[in-house]
């Protein structure tokens, strides 16, 4: 049982997660922060959050956890701002997309007080935004990957996982590195190739007639084309290295399938096809 | 009004316009062809079709319209079949994905009735298929685009239009080459990216762990991955030339965005994902 949770960023992530463990009466208190004013009335309204505040040194004052829910971009200026003002036994953990840079931002702004760090990534994003995006049961079945520090003590991590947990997620650990590499596949890479794809359709001199003629098949391939522009440039600048190397390669994989093509090797174009038809359909 | 529509493929785009045609009272009789008994069973069964028949040829006899919604791959053998024993006067039409090629099949095999020849591609594909996954209203507010023949009649072309504008479908006229070019670039090239990332991701060796950490986002962008991969491999053939121009243009703006991640030019990246995001964010 937590006496005061502080939420930094009332969204889907953050809003979901305090939704959950105040219906499992995990919770006290739940102070939410974050710039906007008009988010936070909302989240106070929709009872996602119980106290708004929009100065996180002063909201984290006597908590025992502090959930990082922001874009990754934003968590040094946060931790620099709070580290002072966290209570010696606080846990800090986090919801970020990457987390080896992550792992640097607790070394550098939390440096004494690692053993209380856990860092953390839930597999529950997608394009909705904001406190009004916040829902029970968002982590019902879910990942929660945790990349525990060299230092993260083993009680902090049980604490951050049983609360995950008291949400329906199902817990997978490894290292950051590890981590990075992984989502650095399936979730960076394709990204940036949804971005690089919808920026191909608009070098197009037809590209309205695309637009209005694209279906169904369009519209799935694209969605995360849509996604936060500076969140994605955080996110692809951390994991660089990772992804560059992804990219390669796709790229020989492409140059593969291009060959083929010009070969008019039916043949192999299918195996090719069928190989990835084969794994998607049995996916889930 | 017609007395005789014949069906050749009773799956979710020829069942789905016999549903709504019957409906719509605009039809006296529906025969369905297909080489699986068992789906054309179903397809009775649910009251998709009135008559089964698995002879395409002896089908087409006093037919009104036939209706070829097979894979473009089968529609030689089909047109070869079934072109000697037409009617005079039996208007012939299709849902091809492709249709520069649907055009040099019509020329092959009718070529003394091509005025009552209407190449068409009513874009409601998904990766359901067989006459289960008919339904009524598949086609409201999705679009078919027309690409007559220089021959085809205009009454050929109007009856097509005002059959589809029956089932909610709106009418886009364009050349084949013009069709095929706009399919490439939004829908082909698309499956082709999605197989070729399937395929990235099962080349590495932590293949299974990333599969089970996928999330949504990957769940859509690689739906289209699961589909068909021999209706796939005949589409990618049959538009072979305008693929290959595409997959060099997606090549490129892959290169840029490389280079600028290589380069960690973190504003250039941020542009491309704002010009993307942008436009998926007000499609539709």
């Amino acid at each position: 049982m937590l006496n005061k949770l502080v939420i930094i960023g009332v969204g889907l992530i953050g809003g979901s997660l305090s939704l959950d463990l105040k219906r499992a009466r995990l919770v006290k208190q739940v102070v939410g922060v974050g710039r906007s004013t008009a988010n936070l009335d909302r989240a106070l309204q929709l009872q996602v959050i119980d106290i708004a505040e929009t100065n996180a040194a002063k909201a984290v004052h006597d908590a025992d956890l502090v959930f990082l829910a922001i874009p990754v971009g934003q968590m040094d200026g946060v931790l620099a701002h709070i580290a002072p003002a966290l209570s010696a036994n606080a846990i800090v953990t986090d919801g970020g997309s990457t987390k080896a840079d992550v792992a640097l931002l607790y070394r550098k702004h939390l440096a004494d007080s690692l053993y209380r760090c856990q860092p953390a990534h839930p597999i529950a994003g997608s394009d909705l935004s904001g406190a009004a995006a916040a829902r029970y049961g968002l982590y019902e079945n879910k990942k929660v990957v945790l990349t525990p520090l060299a230092e993260t003590a083993a009680e902090t991590t049980a604490k951050v996982a049983s609360l995950w947990q008291a949400c329906g997620a199902q817990i997978v650990q490894m290292s950051p590195t590890e981590h990075d590499a992984v989502f650095a596949a399936v979730s960076h890479l394709p990204h940036v190739l949804a971005f690089t794809y919808m920026n191909t359709i608009l070098a197009r001199s037809d590209a309205q007639t695309c637009l209005q003629l694209a279906g169904s098949g369009f519209r799935d391939f694209t969605r995360i084309a849509g996604s936060h522009p500076e969140m994605w440039r955080d996110i692809v600048m951390a994991n660089r290295t990772a992804l560059l190397s992804d990219l390669a390669a796709f790229k020989q994989q492409l140059e593969q399938l291009t060959a083929q093509l010009e070969a008019s090797n039916a043949e192999a174009i299918l195996q090719t096809f069928l190989a990835a038809s084969k794994v998607r359909s049995n996916w889930q």
